[in-house]
């Protein structure tokens, strides 16, 4: 059976170190992590895993990104090896504790809008076969404050229909 | 085979006047509007036929709501009899142009929150079967300006999960 789920937020804040320090045991233990936060399973965990699950490739189209948490998971995968790419949008890549200028540090390509409207989805491909989508921008703001709702889908058609979203807007944000 | 569907926006602004004045023919001909916009079909078009689809119950769960067309379909369901409720946030229902009020004042439900955080989901529930959730704010600037993606989705599983957050924060934000 497909892979069907919606992760609800606002989020439990929880230790998310043992996902982010051990790249090639991304389901081990949290192994003696000696912090006061709880290490038990949350909505950003379970985001994490499914980001960090990528093999192959990870396309991610987000109107907002500053969470250093899953900041750190894309860092990971891109030096794991995986294809990331990134979309954007301008207006809040300028903003503070954004993740933007460190990813596109790190190597990993990014492209972003240059007109009117927002670039407003908040979404993401996991190797061409799970999407990820929903209300939630990728900021710890949203993440422990808000009310938002993720969808993680292994749903062919809707993975290529975002895909074929994802490059029409790769192209046209194209700055060459 | 269960509909599954994906309208992205921004939507070309077409006129959807044929939609919204012949209740009860809500897939009749343009019957020769006399104004300049196109009437040919359009993701906002779609957005307001899954909408006015609804025959026995609506839930609305939505940060921002100032879309003139959606808040006319909302109305105009409510007229033939179907239960609306509505969720919004406190912070956006304030601003020019909210349909929050006209809504209230057409005697329909609304609840909002009084927390810090945002209520920021953007999802709809018909005739408790199909969920139509996404990135999309229900506003003209973001229909007609945004890159946003927005699923109709009949899906049991979904509509189920949603419907238990929708009366989770329906109780929660409970004024008496
Ligand atoms: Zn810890
Ligand atoms: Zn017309």
């Amino acid at each position: 059976r497909p892979r069907r789920e919606v992760l609800f937020f606002p989020s439990q804040v929880t230790c998310t170190e043992a996902l982010l320090q051990t790249p090639g045991l991304p389901s081990g233990p949290p192994s003696g992590c000696p912090c006061s936060l709880p290490h038990s399973e949350s909505s950003l965990s379970r985001l994490l895993r499914a980001l960090l699950a990528a093999r192959s490739s990870l396309e991610l189209c987000l109107f907002a990104f500053s969470s250093p948490q899953l900041g750190r998971a894309v860092q990971l995968l891109h030096q794991r090896g995986v294809r990331v790419r990134v979309i954007t949008d301008c207006d809040y890549m300028a903003l503070n504790g954004s993740q933007i200028g460190l990813l596109r540090k790190a190597g990993i390509q990014v492209r972003h809008d240059q007109d009117l409207g927002y670039m407003h989805h908040k979404f993401a491909i996991i190797d061409k076969k799970v999407l990820i989508t929903g209300s939630l921008n990728w900021t710890t703001q949203a993440i422990q404050n808000n009310r938002e709702n993720v969808l993680i889908m292994e749903d062919t058609e809707y993975v290529r229909l975002f895909l074929e979203e994802f490059e029409r807007i790769w192209e046209e944000f194209d700055p060459t």
